[in-house]
C-alpha cells in the first residue's frame, strides 16, 4: 500500500518524498486539481518548492505519482474473479468501497475523480489505470457479449457511486454503512457484468 | 428551453444577457469552474467585464444562472411518473440522455458536474435542484421503503453515466447510441427505484 520509491536514494530522501506525496494526495483530494499548487504542497510538507520539482517535475507528474493506484491489478483481479460469477457485482462493490475506508486511499481515488472533471491527464488515468486495468479484464473473464460496453457501464456506476458518496455528498449515501451499499449496488453492477443489456 | 429573463428589462439587455449566459455555459462546461473567468466570458461575448458583473454579480452567481435547470420539474415529473412504474427506470434514463442531445443543455449539465467536483455551490445545485427536485419526488411517488436511499442511488447512477459519457469519455459509452444505453441502464435504475435493496 506504500507509494513505490525509486531505488538508489538515500534513506532521508525516501521519507521526504513520501511526506510530499502524502501531502499532495490530500491536497489534490481536498482542493481539486486546479486549486492545488506545488507551492502549497511544499509549504505544508515543510520543504522548498524546488525540492518538490526535483523529485517529481511538473504538477501534472506529481499528481500522477500521488494518485498512483494503491493496489496491484495482478493481486486484486484473482480475488474479484474467484468465486461465483453471479456474485461478482457484490465483490466489486465491496472492493471499491473498502478502498475508501482508509483515508490515504480515499484521497487518491477522490483526487483522481475530482481532477478527471477538468484535467485530461486525470481522465486518462481513470480510463487506463482503472477501467483498462481492472474492469476490462473482469468482464473479459466472463465470456459475455458486449464486453467493452459492459466495462464502461461498470465504470460509470463506480464513478457515480464514489462521486455521490465522497465528492457531492449525497445523503444518505454519503454516510450510510458499507454493507447496505454493497447489497444495494451489487445487483446493478451484476446486471452490467452478466445481465441482458439489450432488453430481456 | 431558453434561459429565463427577468421582466422589466429593455429588449437589448435581454439579448446581451442571453449571449453572456450562453458563453458562460459553454465555458463552464468546457473549461470547468476553476478555469473559467468572468474576464474570459466577457471577452468571448464581446462585452465589458463590468457588464457581466452588473447583470450577474459574482462568478459564483453567474455560474448558478448559467447552469439553471433547462426544464421545469412540474412539467417533467408527470411524464416520468406517468405510465408503468416497472419501466420508470428506462423513462428516466431516456429523459436524462435526451437532455444531453442538445448542445446548450449538455453544457449546463456537464458544467454542473465538472464544477461539483471542486465547487461546493455546484455540489449544492446537484443536491437541491436535481436530486431534491426530480429524483426524490419520483421515488416518493412509488410508495417504497428506503425512499431517500433510493433517490441517492439513482443520483449516483445518473451522475456516473453523465461523467463517464461526457466528461471522462469512457468508450464505447461516450459514443454509443442513446437507445442502447437506455436498454442497458434502465434496469439498473429500475432496481434502485423499486427493486430489493437489502438482498432478495
Amino acid at each position: 500500500m506504500r507509494p513505490s520509491t525509486r531505488s538508489g536514494r538515500r534513506p532521508g530522501d525516501s521519507g521526504t518524498r513520501d511526506r510530499i506525496l502524502e501531502t499532495a494526495r490530500r491536497q489534490f483530494g481536498e482542493l481539486g486539481y486546479d486549486r492545488t499548487t506545488v507551492r502549497g504542497i511544499a509549504a505544508e510538507a515543510g520543504v522548498d518548492p524546488a525540492l518538490v520539482a526535483h523529485f517529481f517535475g511538473s504538477k501534472q507528474r506529481l499528481f500522477a505519482s500521488a494518485v498512483e493506484l494503491p493496489f496491484d491489478p495482478e493481486v486484486v483481479l484473482p480475488k474479484l474473479l474467484g468465486g461465483d460469477p453471479a456474485t461478482m457485482g457484490a465483490r466489486l462493490a465491496r472492493f471499491v468501497l473498502e478502498l475508501q475506508e482508509a483515508e490515504d486511499t480515499r484521497w487518491r481515488m477522490v483526487g483522481v475523480l475530482r481532477a478527471a472533471a477538468s484535467e485530461p491527464e486525470a481522465a486518462r488515468i481513470v480510463r487506463e489505470r482503472i477501467i483498462a486495468a481492472i474492469f476490462a479484464p473482469m468482464v473479459a473473464s466472463l465470456d459475455v457479449a458486449d464486453a467493452p460496453l459492459r466495462a464502461s457501464l461498470v465504470s460509470a456506476q463506480v464513478v457515480g457511486l464514489l462521486m455521490a458518496r465522497h465528492v457531492v455528498g449525497v445523503e444518505p449515501l454519503a454516510s450510510i454503512d458499507l454493507e447496505t451499499i454493497v447489497s444495494a449496488v451489487g445487483p446493478a453492477l451484476q446486471h452490467y457484468l452478466t445481465g441482458p443489456l439489450h432488453g430481456s
